[in-house]
């Protein structure tokens, strides 16, 4: 067979490929990154290159203009190499350039982190860990006390640890003796404790010295991670980025799909454990002068298909009916048997899933949520890629998962885009010109729209009467800012003309988009209603609403009840929680106790499978209106429509 | 730096090494077996090399004469490559031809283990081990009953494991899911279960399986390995080989002074886990038609210094005094953290080590010679390199290790050999003529001459008046077979001439050779007679004899007691247990409760540290006599002694 060389500019990768390759592929092996929310199926349009030159063939897609075409851009995913290729890439939004949510970045969000902790104090929840960082002087060995090395420690600690038995790897022991002998027997030993055993994690020789643990959010779209002192709790650094395995798909089916095609999983997994965290620990340790010995525990939490894809375990069952996840409670792995660069004996703990759509980072959120411990009566809503929704307090919990996709990330719009340096991520439009004014996140020109402007853009288009209840461009809307599509082949609406773009094509939203944003939203609150029916409750039950994930800093609460996401109830009842799953895991790093607490809140919390629910459909489609068809369920609303 | 490409014949292997190499490191990175009792300090003479071309470097030694130096015969360890090279190997005996004791091979072995389960049965410890492998029907998953794989085989098996908690490593889960599918919800599991958890070892589709454990004795100088069926206890496979780190050196001390060079640690425990012991475990698997996987659980018993080597933990604190080992009781590892060849996830147990130089194999010996149930004084002699001695019962244990050396296996002796085709085992001197009569293992000429085969050399030496009471030749002993040897400088005795032989050169003793045999008996006898000063008791006190080690079978009591080796005590209390060791390890592989047996047996042992009890160089002096100084000692020599 014979094979074509590729080259990548601007990043000057080179890789040898298969004649008849398709050119994501060729990237992918190549380690450069092509984000391809559609996960190559030639439906997005995000994977554009340009072929600078060399033999290949593509198949023509409506999402690229003569123009383009004939200046040489091309879809990745449709095009196959035939011969050497020089390849430009012109995606504007890099994978590192997706905006991820650090906890520690400014005094609102410490206080959460804090408020959170002062939830698990209240509740009696101890903030222990069961590392310890210790120095111990060895008594030297002599003829007449000859007791192995490993005795010979043990037997110091034994004060400490009465009758518990000591443990410790094959790698530690190797290293024993000679660290013992180098250090003059004044050695610092890390210490995990169980109920009967305590394990020698670490030897080293004795200085002063953290010990640290490790906590991350592996969410579809982005990765965070923080780097915490086990001993005081501080986050000591932290670090993101967005999820590599987005170069096989924007959501969680795709990647699905993508990991059953052989290498697939292994690729998937490569791309989380090495391309990602791995990456994210190296950084956090590079700021904090800190060894990988030194990162003894860890903490994971995502959703169901995400541990399993982190762990390597085959998710395809959770995609077919019945919906079977491998696990919902993960054993205690180690870090070296999942190739993580730590302490090769850190325990890995993974929260606790729900079921197949309902993962632990759900379970993480509602801990660090708080209303686990209260009365009220809470919905809790993640809007990231698809949306989670758990209802209730300290005594009942119901959850369920809205096919809600990834539009709150922009995905399934033709100009959306992640919230990213060039986003819009605000809109308002004059209800008498019709002219829009944009928010743009950085310094830049747009070069797409993220799902907090899209609900803006939405509300504005529907006040301002450009759309009807059903989302439809209304005929008699005159404007030059409305016209008819010709690659959709429906009207659509100018958000920000080419000659103001950074890429310099039109920034438009279409009626096709309208529609998917409004079945993402129906998907919600329907969802928000199901579950309130399943308990014989109304929206005004709702005693709080906490909104978690990406999107709900920049959310415009008025907007996205006037569009029929949010329930229409008093303002004051909603709360933003950021990144509750990453709050969630630092607490489960930090408190061995809160790791059980958050084992119980899996178990608490009961799944409605929405699809089975018979009378969920109706509630879908009267919820894809704006707001409802239903509008008693929207007074504020009804108020304010003109 | 120029390299030489090395051949060596008749192996056909090829090596490129860098100029000035030895030859004998040249063979061992070529992966060819070249023993070197001496670990390569051109003392021994045994790795003889024949070089057929090639420009290299020697220094002359003693051991080789004028007409073999001049037909190209060479030390390997004295040689080094100064150019392309072509050798031929001319050791007659190689790793594979070493005798090691089958435990199942004749009815009189296998008696041996029934009778040592007996003694197990006899004081209550139940032959249970804590794996099984069980079929169980998993219901399959609905949209209602839809529980993930873990979860749903934990709930099937809830009636069995009660309120244990399931575990599994990361590889089982990663096939969980799709062996459950594939094998139609009927599977097999193979579970170890503790107080409190069970754990998932295999998975896999449900047919008829057994599952399998594997024993080691790792030997200084042989290794020997059993498969067991865990259910029924039988011994399915067995397999043994000579210990390949011999290249490296044929005791303790030369191996552990190999293993603090550069890289040597790592060669040695490759030499004994990938050479030694995962060729076993090939070699039964392919009897018996078992997976890798079958075979869970693993028992291993060696003395001090090989289980460090085993496990790549360094041992040279071993040698250097205080002389501390680096543990006793090893944690227990899995098998995939020492790159054992069984099922991954496989405990390794080892049995515990009593000090630096009386190891797990005696613990293990001890175990399986029973006295530990039993009220009689029994003194347990472990013959094989060195020497090691325990003298107790029931209530009491005392230990020793006496520096024998590899005597007893052919060390130290100029033409000593192991136990294998072409030794001679026994021999009888003419009172009147001198000449011998020499039993030769194997239908082949003599090539050496191993342990059993010198104590009879030497009794008959003795007892005919060729040598006195210090070992050397009487000047009046007027015999062609006695001579004065050139090259060691003494005189020596001629077992058989050159003619008569393998390899063409005579099979000699020399007065040296007496004298190192002498010292070794010596400090074994004075080993014994410690002990029983220690606790106040004299040889008549000794109730039992217990003789371990693959000398045993071959040993003759009677020549044993008269050059002063063996006490001389009532010849009905000698019994032969051969390789306690391994029998000890199988003990342990069938139940739990016999490995907990075999720590408290270490834990009773009291170790004496004979270099540092201030009478015992008096006794060894005593001892280094024919029978002995103290003639009292010998009351039946006596009366014999002409």
């Amino acid at each position: 067979m014979r094979t074509c060389s590729v080259h990548f500019k601007p990043s000057a990768k080179n890789v040898e490929v298969e004649k008849g390759t398709s050119l994501m592929d060729a990237a992918q092996k190549a380690g450069v990154f092509l984000d391809a929310p559609c996960g190559g199926r030639g439906q997005c349009g995000k994977c554009r290159v340009k072929v600078i030159e060399g033999e290949h063939r593509y198949k023509p897609s409506r999402l690229i203009d003569r123009q383009e075409e004939e200046s040489g851009i091309r879809l990745a995913c449709l095009t196959t190499v035939e011969g050497d290729m020089t390849v430009e890439l012109v995606q504007t939004v890099g994978v590192g350039d997706i905006i991820v949510e650090d906890i520690t970045s400014d005094k609102t969000k410490k206080l959460r982190v804090e408020k959170a902790i002062q939830v698990l104090k209240d509740s009696g929840i101890k903030l222990q860990n069961s590392f310890r960082s210790i120095e111990i002087k060895i008594k030297e060995p002599t003829l007449d006390d000859n007791i192995p090395d490993f005795e010979r420690i043990a037997r110091e600690l034994n004060p400490l640890m009465e009758s518990k038995k000591p443990d410790c790897s094959v790698e530690v022991l190797r290293k024993m003796p000679r660290i013992i002998r180098e250090a003059g027997f004044d050695v610092n030993l890390v210490l995990r404790e169980d109920e009967k055993n305590y394990e020698i994690l670490d030897i080293a020789a004795n200085k002063e010295k953290k010990i640290y643990g490790l906590c991350v959010d592996i969410g579809t779209t982005t990765v965070a991670a923080c780097l915490v002192d086990l001993y005081t709790g501080e986050i000591e650094a932290s670090a993101n980025s967005g999820n590599l395995q987005m170069q096989y798909g924007a959501d969680v089916i795709s990647r699905i799909i993508h990991s059953t095609k052989p290498g697939g999983l292994e690729k998937l997994r490569d791309a989380i454990v090495q391309g990602n965290v791995n990456k994210l620990i190296e950084r956090m340790m590079e700021k904090k002068d800190c060894r990988r010995e030194d990162i003894v525990s860890s903490v994971f939490a995502g959703n169901t298909t995400m541990t399993h894809l982190f762990l390597g375990v085959p998710a395809e069952n959770i995609r077919l009916e019945p919906y079977i996840p491998a696990f919902r409670n993960s054993p205690v792995f180690r870090a070296k048997d999942i190739a993580l660069d730590i302490n090769p004996n850190a325990p890995v703990y993974i929260l606790p899933n729900v079921a197949s759509y309902v993962g632990g980072d759900i379970t993480s959120g509602v801990l660090a949520a708080g209303f686990w411990n209260s009365d009220e009566i809470t919905l809790f809503m993640d809007l990231g890629t698809n949306g989670e929704l758990v209802l209730g307090n300290r005594d009942w919990m119901v959850t369920c998962a809205c096919s809600a996709g990834p539009a709150f990330e922009g995905g399934d719009i033709s100009c959306g885009m992640r919230a990213a340096p060039g986003a819009i991520d605000g809109v308002r439009i004059d209800e008498k010109t019709f002219i829009p004014n944009v928010n743009v996140i950085g310094n830049t020109k747009p070069s797409g729209i993220c799902g907090s402007g899209i609900i803006d853009l939405i509300a504005g288009m529907f006040f301002s009467g450009i759309i009807d209840g059903k989302g439809k461009i209304k005929q008699f809307s005159k404007s030059c800012r409305i016209r008819f599509d010709n690659t959709a082949g429906c009207r659509e609406y100018l958000l920000v003309p080419a000659k103001d773009t950074a890429h310099g094509r039109d920034i438009v939203i279409n009626e096709i988009d309208i529609d998917n944003f409004l079945r993402a939203k129906g998907a919600v609150y329907s969802g928000i209603k199901t579950l309130l029916n399943g308990v014989g409750l109304g929206m005004n039950d709702i005693q709080k609403v906490i909104i978690a994930g990406g999107i709900g800093q920049n959310l415009d609460i008025e907007n996205s009840v006037r569009i029929g996401l949010l329930p229409d109830i008093d303002r004051s009842r909603f709360e933003f929680i950021g990144n509750s799953s990453l709050t969630g895991a630092y607490l489960c790093l930090i408190s061995d106790e809160a790791r059980h607490k958050a084992r119980q809140i899996a178990d608490l919390m009961t799944y409605i499978e929405l699809s089975a629910d018979p009378a969920y459909m109706e509630e879908f489609v009267s919820a894809c209106f704006l707001p409802h068809t239903d509008m008693n369920l929207f007074p504020s609303v009804r108020y304010v429509y003109k």
